[in-house]
């Protein structure tokens, strides 16, 4: 049976939002089924007609989503909410939900700030749901086989990682425009202390813990506002200091004209590296010391069963955004179907980013706009 | 709404069933509603369970489904049928379908033979129902811009075309052991007179005369059977000439040993070029004769209407092999709708394989491997 | 001590001869002493002014440098002659030189025809001169790995291969204007019966039987002569069957708009496959069936001892094409000087092409031509 | 007439000697006349031998180098002197050799301090002599398309640039073993006060200011010893901010296991960005706000004068690590010959590294390892 599915936000002209339908709908495993897509109870309604809901499960609200759905027979009622809403409107629907008994798939980064993240974890570990934060990248396959490799210390212990973010999308100020993607993600009502760093620095940090297996413990950043009359970073650079003595650098930035969504990320042992990047997604490149450098490939036989269950394609056809994204909602469809047949859930199901990595991220946020103000050089990564 | 949409074929160990499936849940404009999934009644059920389908609505064959489809009330019927069986169980599924008041969409190549194709046509052609045949590669964006580049004069004349299309996993007798992909694709019984050529050699046809607008007039075929004991060929290589002048090379092989699924066309003008390979599918590499060449990326704004139709994310989130198909999912479901609108369907939507691409991939089998056996060096294409 | 070095061809306007003497100065094994640079004594004697050559080493013809250095002490008289004429300028220089004693470096192809190529080898037979034939590409090291690991087995016998050379400088009636390059050899009466098959369609050739080992028995060719005007092909395909049953593409083009010496060679046994190209030239890549495919580089530790011996620098320092071109220069210097200290010379010095090669080179030219006029599919490769 | 040359350092088992002794030949442009390859008179007459060099010429010392040529007759004492010794044996040949009326090419870093440095300046200026530095790397064609876009404001104001350069060999503790290389570059009393820093953050640091035309004002580094042992730092990241408001990150690496010499740039004004590679040297890529990316490439009729000045084949026969560093050879020679002609040298021949860039460096290695001594985020760039 597919999970009923909700979705808080996502109205039209917003990007995330379809991103996550298409995310929900690729591998049949969830049901759009009601919708609060709007503030703005009359879009809200326009666009549940787009998506052939029935007019009485699109609301005008969260709240009266949350609250009706609650009252419906447990049959039909929703089983899962995801919220694609800006950053400012992450946790008090998310805490809602969770209260009042629905999973939750929220947007990245998590909360506002910290302390909400911290809040919001608390709310989940009383509310027995759960909670999936859609880091995509963490979704890729090759990205999988790239942290199983580092896990099984192929490489040695990792002694370096960089991780890069650039976009050229905010090269001008665009916010001046009728761009709404551009508009609340620089406005600091909206998007919460950072910009760039919230925005796209999150998802390289997560894609650092995530492939390493490190934390990092402090951190040294040059936060920039590039674009004259910007609100929030634009762009930064970040040295690292990581667990087990390893050291990195994080890049993120949204002025590098030209630029795609080019999230790359390259990590060292003592017998090796590996490489992975968006642009090539289905490439891992191993390099070694005294011997060829491997391409490893989504889709093949030799790929660890984390990198194996997370494709759905023979190599060769090549997968990308969209499919890893569903990833993350099938691995937290197939997570929920083993709670409810009270069954252990496969660990290649388990694994999908959730509110560790969340609060984790809310920590990054904070330190680094922190460590952008200090003359010290290096800032404790607290959390 | 939705289309309501009925599977033939695409019971458990199918590879292009579930990749149908897929396509057409995507963006949401498909809703799977019945299904003969095996001619076995015990298999094609124990798929609709899996699917989710409720029993009444999941038969034990073709005939079956469609009959009693085509009794249930016209607000519940399925309105479109999907025919993914081996080759040799596409015509009678898709005639029975057309006349019995169906859409059809359909696997390629279009039937068992070329006699089959044409009656299909007829076929069609008294029913006013339409017929879609899934020609993956035509439907990634940067194909769409390539044959509009053309299309439009950019590159000058086109004076030559390459194709290829080379696959490694054939490179064993694979059809020995227990391999249902293999064992059919290599049986004349169920293949029809090709192997390579039949099956992936009509993609490389397909995607040369879409791309370059021009037409295959005579062919001049090495083909071979490499692998001993392999009752089709696995291997072929063509030389071609075209309408207008221009002449090319289609190569397709499927005992390329460690290639995936690398098809690749350049086509060339007087005043440049092009490349496009499935490996790098968000790239359209254009070369000019006395400026720097240029890369046309999914999802820009610079890119054609054709183009940014059939992209779902923005530049530098890949798109694939799913997207690819799925945009012939979505182009034949928008061209229906226009139609029941009774509204003209907007050029891209219409812009799908249908029964002519059908019918000259099925006289490119029939060509190829006749000009294979001819000691002559031309053959003359014909229909 | 330096080899001496004569040159017949190469003054001002040419391309070939600047990069035969940047070749021979690399490594420090030739000096070039002696030249006939032009067939006009004016314009030899100015090219030998520019590179600093004394007056009286300066010769108005290839048989006064011939006739006039034979006479000179030995300690003191060339050695060694570079022939860098048009095709129609090889024969009767290359044969003079042996027979008067010199060593013969000679631009590819051989001669104007295979007959005059068959007279060559029987000249040098009886002259106890050696000859090295320049085709560049096999001085690649990567291409000599390419060889090794096929000599070798690690692919498994080898079924396929596919060789081109696209380039597009030839689009347009360039002949027409002043462009020199371009006037001889679209000329007959200079070039000989074949325009792109001999300038680069040989290239290929080589290339395919250097790699391989395998040789060509049969050949199916389509040639085209595209810009209207053109006096001799600037285009062809070529359908190979090669010994031991395998089979082949060769592609060779002038008319590839955009594209500009992109040779590649691809190459697949029953358990992996190579690719090579030259715009990647210190990379060669290595499918495998069911493994990762690996990226062998120059200079790295791990390759075979004839691709260490053809590299100079350090891997990830890239070396080009005029290092190809120097290690013909430095392996026919290396080769020489062995005979004359009376020791055998080692293997991967002996390893540069010679008469067998242009033999067959001529002949793959005159084979190449007689298919592409005949109606008869496959032609027998006759030397 | 070529100029003579005298190599000081570069005998047997150095690595850098006889790529300076390959960039000297490859254009004819000096003759290698003179040397002193060794402190050792046996190993130092040992490798002349090797070279051809009469014994007369081949000297046991430096000093003995300097001071006998300067005794020789004008039109046969050599005119440059290449200096190709570890670090803390630059400045006291250079300094001598420039005394003494020879012009200098010098390995990099110029010298072992930056006070050194300054007072060879002092010594340069009032000698009357030049000196050219061997950063190879602003010698590929495409460095200088780069630098020359950029200077041309084709780009937009520069707000970002990044630069690295990482290498894998010393991944383990290979001073410890017999490797001469690794020996004396992690030796505080030959490489300096830096190690990865001095040998290749020099390099990137360098490419850095080449290619923006801006200066680094104030640096922020974390500097690490990663491997066990090494008695200098091997791994490095820098934060930087560049003159004009710019900003940037600078990472050197030795221990990026698997790594070769992949030294990239890339820089970002509002208009667009450009990336190059020393792994793909011939080409440059341009990205655009709001158009396709370009590829720029070496040996093509659209680049700027100074990228086809420094290259010698035509487009697609790639040049390399050996072509960059020939080209500072050469650009030296010319203008040297310009001088010695009493004309201007033009513009591109003037454009080699030199004493400035020198400073620079050296002031990079002391300011750079003073910020990873530091506490405070940033250090000022001082000279």
């Amino acid at each position: 049976m597919k999970l009923r599915l909700a979705m808080i936000g996502g109205g039209q002209g917003a990007f995330i939002g379809s991103i996550h339908r298409m995310a929900a709908a690729l591998d049949g495993l969830y049901e759009l089924t009601a919708g609060a897509f709007s503030s703005d109870a009359e879009k809200s309604r326009a666009t549940g007609v787009l998506l052939g809901l029935p007019t009485e499960r699109v609301y005008g609200s969260y709240q009266e989503l949350i609250a009706q759905e609650q009252q419906r027979p447990e049959a039909e009622r929703v089983q899962v909410i995801a919220i694609v809403t800006p950053n400012h409107l992450h946790f008090e629907p998310a805490r809602l939900a969770l209260e009042s008994g629905f999973h939750v798939i929220l947007d990245k980064p998590m909360t506002f700030n910290l302390a909400e993240a911290k809040q919001l974890r608390q709310v989940a570990a009383s509310s027995s749901r759960k909670l999936c934060l859609t880091h995509t990248y963490t979704g890729y396959p090759m990205v999988k086989e790239a942290r199983q490799l580092i896990a099984a210390g192929t490489l040695g212990p990792i002694r370096k990682v960089y991780v890069e973010y650039p976009q050229g999308w905010l090269s001008g100020f665009v916010e001046g425009s009728d761009n709404k993607q551009a508009a609340w993600r620089t406005d600091p009502s909206r998007s919460g202390v950072a910009g760039a760093m919230g925005d796209i620095g999150t998802h390289a940090f997560n894609l650092l813990e995530y492939v390493s297996g490190l934390q990092v413990e402090k951190l040294c950043a040059d936060i920039n506002v590039v674009v004259p009359g910007r609100r929030l970073d634009d762009d930064g650079a970040v040295l690292l200091k990581l667990s087990g003595g390893a050291s990195g650098v994080l890049v993120a930035t949204q002025v590098a004209a030209g630029e795609e969504n080019n999230i790359r990320i390259r990590a060292y042992g003592d017998q090796g590296g590996l490489e992975w990047q968006q642009a090539d997604a289905n490439t891992l490149l191993v390099r070694w010391l005294d011997r060829p450098a491997e391409i490893r490939r989504t889709g093949t036989g030799y790929v660890s069963s984390f990198a194996q269950h997370n494709a759905r394609t023979p190599a060769g056809h090549p997968e990308g955004y969209l499919e890893a994204f569903a990833n993350l909602y099938r691995n937290f469809a197939l997570t929920l179907q083993a709670d409810m047949a009270g069954q252990p859930a496969p660990p290649e199901a388990l694994d999908y980013p959730g509110l560790e990595e969340g609060i984790r991220g809310m920590a990054f946020i904070e330190n680094v706009i922190a460590s952008g103000l200090s003359v010290t050089k290096w800032t404790e990564f607290t959390v």
